[in-house]
Order: structure tokens, then C-alpha cells, then sequence
């Protein structure tokens, strides 16, 4: 266990290479956005694309990773199965994972839910305020009783995920809806926290309630040790109570 | 285990009484409008309140009592400690337990919850509009996805209870506000749920949809069958494998 | 919602066919086993097995179906991929699905889980004590505080599945382990529940707490109602609070 | 949040001064023994014990006690209710608290839980055999698949506690009970662990497994940053999406 996590921050960087208006928001990235104030407090941090060799998650680079931080949304499908399996099996061995907004919808995430991962949407300017649900949640540490994101994409219930192991923030909606915006999940090894905010047209990365949620995330996420799994035969029983045991 | 659970509708019967806005809108009652849809249903159903002997909760009424639905607001303290510690034991011992809305701080929901039980509230004529987060649950049966008070007080978190075995019900308020509003709980080998809406001052028992999770909630916590719950000392080990035996 | 769940009990059927000590112990199949008492309490019971065109789970097939039982082992490869998804996917809108023994292996099941699903082993003719862990579970009414089984495989921890909604049974075991044996999910709006025995060698399907635990299971799994579920763009938010509204 | 937290070792210290078999095992008492290892890991630990004033748990000594370790056995009903109480509101407030053993019946854990935490028990020199069900916890940080105690009292199911949140170990007893002897709370702002080792006639607590649970446990249950809590009566709704915004 290192003092802090190696961060890998997976961005598809599409938007903002077709799309004026979000280069407008993120001329580098959201990676370097995401990347930035990580980097700032100390953790190690590298960062991949979808239109790199192997989506730039190879197996040294998921081998040199303790978190990994995944935005996603208009390519999903071109993320090879093959490598989404791979991120699949490094999470359940024991490496964080910390998927931002839309990749609600990404390939490892969906394999490691199981369910569609679907919700409501809409685009509307709308308020967000995002409620903490576990005060105590390391998550949560620093703060206040809530925060707000001035202007966000909708996403409302029914949220098709498991229920979460946790439940750390509900967000409330302007028109209408609430969603579970940070759950915490444990598969095999590995803890997974899913954060609501960040629809790409949005300076929402740039929030410092934000990047302390995303900050914490890694914290709560990074593995706590080597994992002891073993699976299979396993030959030898117990001996049996001795037979001059008194019990 | 009946086909439909044995019924008891508590209510502190206060605000009816003393204040004239209140039986205005429960004129016999907060139990009775509670009781007439349930025993509509089929469900039988019995009443109590605060002033009868022992409240309503002899041994023996609560020995014939199945699921006990609470409701209490301006009086929680002078339910008797010794009568809320025998309703407690009745729930570990499987009696199923329904706590509404200002129930949230009576005395045997603050005692099997072991937490302040607080909340932020606000009298504001607000919409309350309750979302369905557990589309599967038994107590969501029959319910679109989500259903809408027109006028409720508000309930805000951080809701001080322990996290929730299933979280049925969010309540999205107009005002800004998030809630908890249907909490799943097994104590014991009693199930517990506590159901949000319900001030006095508004006619929400008569809604169609409330009426609705009641029945629902009082189905759900009715006791699965006779609990088998033994303590203590047990002094016979299994026997040890033989020693003859291959294994 | 039936009275009682449309069950379909589906099975490899491969050992039975193949291996004469497992004939031997079911002779017209696990699912003739598993049907016979669930008919006889009365369910709607089919069956389907591996090699019947669509595995026996055409579309119609599942369509009609409340509840599905699964079994499998030696040939969880052989299930087409299409209709594992297909049985997710009805899972997902609200079917309920009892996964048995070997079939932590199953497609259907590790799709839904998202994790490896694997576990230790070992066939030893072991003694197995299940203990009820949720004495006021539906899935445990009417069994004692454990149930024991004189033969049986063992299964060891770790089983790599997501921490249970609720952990209704864990197995002891003679030589040294402990199995989570009880499992129930919610995914989407459908209910899940694995138990753990049911080696094909052992006589374990004919145990009257066994048959005790599918039935409840069954009607725990059967679907609360016709699920809603609605998902993507959501137009129209809330209107505002009126300008003139005392707040 | 200090780097390591603050512990405040509680112990009951009756027997180890009133019988000479646990004043052989360890003959300055629980405390010293749970503590030195804490201390020899770099943690600021302090101890208390019933016959101090307060029980050495006056409101000074718990303001400045960020994880609170409990041993208690044959003088439960000594500890004043009124501290018994500070200590709840304590945890709720966010301390940690670490409650072993026989402290399942202390009045702190017992308001904590709002259950009986009773259980089964038997003396007879068995094996426990402790396996992680929650390989990438905290908790569980360096230890192997399961740690062994040669020779400990049983503990067995029922074990009357709310489901854990998260349950990190299950002991397997030679004599056929099993047991959840690490659970995970959250109570309020607090984090509470129960950790089932340490009969006070055996040398539970020079185990270096059981000491790696204890600071392990210690860490995980530190207050994660001051708690933002606040309750009543909230009179600011948001102010109205603005008529002339486009949603």
C-alpha cells in the first residue's frame, strides 16, 4: 500500500476534441482537469485515452495502478470488451475504481453492476444539490452539510444500479427529481465509488467540492493491502476434536 | 402466520383533541382514518391511544397484535418507558412495526434505532413528490414511479437513523430538501418501517397512494412465522468427525 | 401478481443422463426432484432443461414465468450466451430467479452478480449445519434456528459475490469452513436468491428443510407487482413554486 | 483528524484483579494489553477503567478520545446509565468505538444496536477459526484467508444485532456453531466495530492476528473530519427557478 494511491484518470476525450463548446470548458481534457488538483495534493497521477493503444489500459498500466478514474459517454461502444474485462478483473483483485457522470453507462461498470445502470436525464440548466447522506463517510470528509452545482444535467430515478453497499450523497433536482448520486460499492477486492456530477458542458470539475469528493473517492478507494484469495480445491479438512478433549 | 396480519393502529390522539385545525381534518381521529382503509381491506384491525390504561398495550393486547402501526407527535414522553421497552421486546420477538412521520422521535422507534432519530423540518406548504428507489420491493407494489402530496411539512436531512437494510422511498421537497421517507429495518425477528409523510394539519392519511404503502408496509412486517430464538448456554459440541472416516 | 408464482424449474440435466450414481440418486432429473414438491404446495410448476431448442427459455417461455430455479454444472458453457442475457434482462424487469448449489457458475448468475462468483471446494462427504442468520426472514419460516444435512460438498469462503442485501443462512461446515448458503439480491426490480445445496451425488433435493427453503424462496422472489420502470429523456420538470407562495 | 487517531482503552478490570486464572494471563489488567501493542504502533492511547471516577469517562477524557476500545464482562450493570448515554451520544457525534468480546452486552453497544445482543456460549477450549468475508477492508488489511485462535470461548448464532453494514469475519467453531465476529456500524456521524475475540481466560489479546484486527479497526473507526450535523427547525427554502429560465 502506497501513502497515497497511484491514480490512472481514463477519459474518453471525445467531446472536447468534436465539440467547440466543451473544448470551450476543457481545452485539454477533462483527464487534465480531473488530473490537476489530484496531482496538486500529492497523489501520483497519470492519465489514458480511449484512442490510445489499448485505450491506454494495458496491463502494465493497470498493474501500476492502485485507482482508476473513468469518464465516458458518447464512445462507450468502442471500448473493447476485451479490455473492459480487464479493468473488470483488476477491480475485483483489488484496485479502485471511481466512475464520474456518464460513465454510468461505461462497459466495467456495467459488468461489475450487473443491472442496465439506466436512469432519467434532461438538460435544462437545472440547480443541484447534492445532500450528504453518511456524515461520517470518509467521502464526505471536509464537507458541509450539502453543496450546490449552480447549473448540471438532470439525472433522476429509478437509477437501475444494486443497491449500494453505502450511500453517501442524494442529489436534489430543480424539476423534480432526486437521484442517488454516491454509492459505494465493494466487488471481490476492489471498492468502486460512483459520483453523479459532470456533464461535460459544465465547469463542474473545476468545483472544489467536487474535486474533494473525487480526491476523498481515491482515498476510500485505494486497496487496503494484498488481497488473500484463493479459490478452488481445497483438499485438507480440519483435524477432528481430539478424542480426549474435554468440550 | 394469519393470511392477513392482526392489526393495531396506535395513536397518541392528542392534536385531535386539543386543537381545532387538526379534527378539522381527523375529526375522529388519526387511528380512525388509519384503521377504516385497513380494515376495508380485510386486515383486522384494532385501535388504541395514549390515555387508555397502559396506553393500549397491555401484554395482552400486543400478544394479539401482529403489526403495530404508530403514530405519535406532542406527547412522546409520556408514553411510559416500561411500555415503550415492552413494545421494543415485542418487536425482537417478531411483532412487526410501522412508525409514521412524527413517530420518527417517539420513544420505541428512538429505542430499537439507537440513534437521535433527528431531522431538519419546515411547515411550508410544500409539494412533496416521493420517489420510488426499490421498483421490486413489496411495499412499492401497485405504485407508479413516484406519487405526490400537494401539501406536506417538510422532513430535511441528515435523517440521524442507522442506514436503512432497504430504502424504499426518497422524498424530493420543493423547497430544496431531500428525505428518507421509507426505511426498512429487521431488529431482531421483527421487521420495521418507518413511512415519512403524515402531518396532522393535512389530510394525506386519505390519500389513496399512502393508504396504499400502509397496507403494503403492514403485509410486509407481519411476522414470517413463529420466530425460533434461543440464548444462553449451550453445552452439547457436535460430535467430531470419525476417525475412520475418509475425508 | 398470482396467488401463487408461476415457477419454472430448469436444469442441465447432464449428470443424471450421464453419470450412473447420480441417476441412481435422481432418476428422472434434478428438476423432476425439484418440480414434485413445489407442485405439491401448489405452485404452477414447468421445467426446461440444457438441450430442449432455447434451453426450454424461449421468450414465451419466460414471459409466463414468475420464478425460475436454476440449475446447472457441468455445462455452464453450453448455455448460449443470448439467452443468459435474455434471462438477465427478464430478471431485470422483475422475474425472480432461485440459483442453486453449482450454479454460482451459471452465466445467468455471474452476469447479474458482476463478479467472479468463485469459492473453495472439496466432496468429502462432509456434515453441513446451516444456521439461520434472519430468524424473521420469509426465506427462513418455519425451520429451527439450524438445519443440518449428514453429507454433503463443502463450500468455502471466500465466494466472491457482492455482500448480500440481506444474508439469511451460513453453513458450517466439519472440516474447518463457512459458506454464505442464503443470498438475497435485488436487481433491477427483480429478487434473487442463491442457496447453496445440491451436490448431484447426494440426496440433498428430497430434505424436507431444503424443499422448505425453495418454497419460500419462491414466493420471496415472486414479483410485488408489475414493475415501472421508465428511463432516458424526462422533458418536463416541476413547475415552480408560485411567486406568491408563503414559504 | 490526527494522523493516527487518539484511543481511550476501556476495560471493566474486574476479574483479572478478583480471579487468579486471568490475573496469570494478564496480570495488569486487559487494558495494559490491548493498549501496549496500540501504543508500540504509534497511536496516542490512553487507558480507563469502572472504578475510576466516571468510570474514567467524564465528558473531558471523551472530547479528547477519538476511538474508544470496550472490554466488559460480570459488571455491565455498574456502568452508570447517564455515562452509558454520553458515550452513545459520543459516537453519534462521531467517535469510533471498537467493542470486544463480551462487551456485545455493554449498555453502550446495547443502546448503540437496539437489540438484545444476546447469543449463544459454551466453554470448552475449541478452536476458532476466523475467516475474512471482506477481502479488501480495512479491517482486514494484512491478514491471510482466515487466522486461528487455538483455543477460545464459542460465541454462536443467533446473534440478536441489526445486520451488520458490513460484515469483515465469520468464526467457524470446532463444536458446529458459527458466528459474525467482525460487523462494521455507522451510527450518526460514529463508526463502531464488534470484534468477537478475547475470553479473558485465554491469551486472546497477545495474538498478533487479533492485535492487527485491533489497530486495524482502530484506523477505520477514526472520525473522518469534524461532522457537520444539524437539526429543527430549517426555515430557507431555495428560491424558485426564476420565471424567465429556460428549462
Amino acid at each position: 500500500m502506497t501513502p497515497l494511491p497511484r491514480i490512472l484518470v481514463w477519459n474518453e476525450y471525445r467531446h472536447e476534441t468534436q465539440h467547440p463548446e466543451v473544448a470551450a470548458v476543457y481545452p485539454d481534457g477533462i483527464h487534465q482537469a480531473l488530473a490537476r488538483p489530484l496531482a496538486a495534493a500529492g497523489f501520483p497521477v497519470r492519465t489514458a485515452t480511449l484512442d490510445q493503444p489499448e485505450h491506454g489500459l494495458s496491463e502494465a498500466a493497470l498493474a501500476g495502478t492502485d485507482v482508476l478514474i473513468w469518464w465516458g459517454h458518447m464512445a462507450h461502444d468502442e471500448v473493447q470488451d476485451e479490455i473492459a474485462a480487464r479493468v473488470q478483473q483488476r477491480v475485483l483483485a483489488g484496485m479502485g475504481l471511481v466512475v464520474l457522470h456518464s460513465g454510468h453507462f461505461s462497459k466495467p461498470f456495467k459488468r461489475l453492476m450487473g443491472t442496465s445502470c439506466d436512469l432519467k436525464w434532461r438538460e435544462a440548466d437545472e440547480r443541484e444539490r447534492i445532500w450528504v447522506l453518511a456524515p461520517g463517510h470518509p467521502i464526505a470528509a471536509g464537507l458541509g452539510e450539502y453543496f450546490e452545482l449552480p447549473r448540471e444535467e438532470m439525472y433522476g430515478e429509478f437509477f437501475d444500479i444494486p443497491a449500494p453497499d453505502e450511500l453517501v450523497f442524494m442529489s436534489w433536482f430543480q424539476g423534480g427529481e432526486v437521484f442517488r448520486s454516491g454509492c459505494c460499492y465493494t466487488r471481490g477486492a476492489g471498492r468502486i465509488f460512483y459520483f453523479r456530477p459532470g456533464h461535460e458542458t459544465y465547469p463542474t470539475y473545476y468545483d472544489a467540492n467536487v474535486q474533494r469528493v473525487i480526491a476523498n473517492a481515491a482515498r476510500w478507494a485505494a486497496p487496503a493491502g494484498p488481497a488473500r484469495l484463493s479459490f478452488g480445491h481445497r483438499p485438507i479438512p480440519i483435524e477432528p476434536i481430539g478424542a480426549g478433549q474435554e468440550v
